[in-house]
């Protein structure tokens, strides 16, 4: 099977070290991040730092705080408010994280395991609830109400997100528009609100906030759709990753959408069975893979990823080329080019 | 089967109005704090005013709002911000109410039916998550870094106490101390705040502040050890309501706990079964009633209750006398009478 999309081979050399570029860059806070992020899970109650710190050590790519570390310096502030705030950010992804692991009643009577098996439903919602508390109580602590305003909007946002993301499952008649709402939602925002606090922090001009802000925003739609034609590739698989998650719950992404307009009758056929009703068999996402190659639309998914990321890229044209720049926008041609 | 309590007549007659009574005293506010509620559920996401509406119409005493309305009043505060606030204490107990109904994998794997059958897990999170967001906005828009600090506070406590219940849960021997300790953190914590709240858009001393917090807590603490002595009562199931429920899930209450502690070997193996192991037969409920009424397990819970009860109504006591503060210790008397 062909990869997903083709890319020469000096991109990738240039594209891979990218996110190593910004974690140097902003080393010394981000050490500082991950010793609060291990003291602010600690609680009497020893299965909260034992769940969480499960997902927060394994986790481990620390990009959205790592986004308001990085437009902490980018806009040259000098004191320490950044490192507070990056851990809030974490927190609440990994709240949500722990929510998104919920398996839902009727998933479970189709007999499907679930992601939180070792520690349960109820666990997962009640430690996912309390690092969203206590990022709050850390927000509360560093005293802006302009923070504080930023994350709650986007907490209410996320969580509107996820309820219309569970609207569209097995939909296969989700729009391209739709799957868009979804992802901003649910993904962009929270990136959009971690890079805007770094502005926010050093008290910069609100152009330099908003810029910040579409910055995070279209980072984070590139961010999602890659991810989503990740859960396909090929050359995922090839490197023993994972693929077809979204495929066995019926999620509906950019891929899906693209393949269910761009198709035939009998591959909307396929689709629904697949996806809708989802009854499943051998081979059938091998088969899907094909369908999607067959009508660009995993490329395709790539190059509406691209558009996106450019608007990120240009989003932090006024601000003057400097090492941590570079590093924001090769981050986002980083994230855009795991797509193998 | 005698009644777990004996009152006389007239204390009953007393009793019952104080909900009523307490509901006149802030009925204005009240329909305020109603319709701020309706409005701000609201979402372009209709699935999340829905399943919200159903709980927050449905569960109805508005117990604890009232809490923050009767404090400002007694606290004697002019302004209007205790209806929002009052708004958020609602939904702070709300989505706690939703990620309290998220059904365990294991739970379903023993067959038993989840009280979110209709929406699912995975709806009653997200929409809890989005309420959680949504009380934070409000308290943003209210501006107090003091109710932000209370209220996140109250909710990382709130996270792990109910945790702590997950871990007590089923382990018949969880001692006395352990069982205060989840319920504190559970319950009499948001009791707490939401009083407290009502003095602190007051701007009342420190010490009124206090006294409503402590106010709060012990009344939270005797409401919830009346809370689960009614789930044992006869009289609530002659009633027509069910009763069992924490029997069922192996919750490990205070009558049960004063039944292990003074039980002899043949009763501590009927709770090893029935709560440790969940092996559960026809009529175990009303054989683990009979044991707790030879141990007085239920009067003497209800006693325990009437010792915090009694706490919450003095610490009133810096407050001069009038019809609000009638209402409020009537309503820590009705709380406990409804015990019959």
């Amino acid at each position: 099977m062909a990869t997903v999309v083709n890319f020469d081979e000096s991109r990738r050399e240039n594209a891979v070290p990218a996110l190593d570029r910004m974690s140097a860059l902003v080393a010394e806070d981000l050490v500082k991040v991950n010793q609060l992020i291990v003291d602010k899970m600690d609680s009497p109650v020893p299965l909260i730092p034992q769940l969480a710190g499960h997902l927060i050590a394994s986790g481990g790519k620390r990009l959205r705080p790592m986004l308001t570390l990085a437009a902490a310096k980018l806009c040259d502030y000098q004191g320490d408010r950044q490192i507070n705030l990056a851990a809030c950010v974490e927190f609440i992804h990994t709240a949500t994280l722990l929510h998104d692991d919920v398996v839902d009643a009727s998933d479970l009577r189709r007999g499907q395991d679930s992601a939180n098996a070792v520690w349960g439903n109820q666990a997962s919602v009640l430690v996912g609830d309390f690092l969203f508390s206590r990022a709050f109580q850390l927000m509360v602590k560093d005293g802006s109400l302009n923070v504080l305003r930023i994350l709650s909007n986007a907490s209410a946002t996320i969580a509107e997100g996820e309820v219309l993301q569970l609207l569209t499952v097995n939909d296969t008649e989700t729009s391209e528009s739709a799957y868009f709402d979804v992802i901003r939602a649910k993904t962009a925002t929270l990136f959009a609100a971690a890079a805007e606090i770094g502005a926010v922090v050093a008290e910069r001009p609100e152009v330099e906030q908003e810029a910040l802000d579409n910055y995070g925003m279209n980072f984070g739609v590139a961010f999602q759709i890659v991810d989503d034609v990740l859960d396909y590739s090929a050359e995922q698989e090839k490197l023993g990753k994972t693929i077809g998650d979204d495929f066995r719950e019926g999620k509906i992404t950019l891929p899906v959408i693209l393949s269910w307009l761009r198709g035939d009758d009998t591959e909307r056929t396929f689709w629904r069975r697949t996806l809708a009703d989802l009854e499943q068999e051998e081979g059938d996402l091998e088969h899907a893979i094909g369908i999607m190659n067959s009508h660009h639309a995993l490329s395709d998914s790539i190059a509406r990823a691209r558009h996106y990321g450019a608007m990120a890229k240009d989003a932090l044209g006024i601000f003057p080329d400097q090492p941590i720049k570079q590093s924001m926008t090769g981050l986002v041609d980083f994230c855009i080019d795991r797509a193998y």
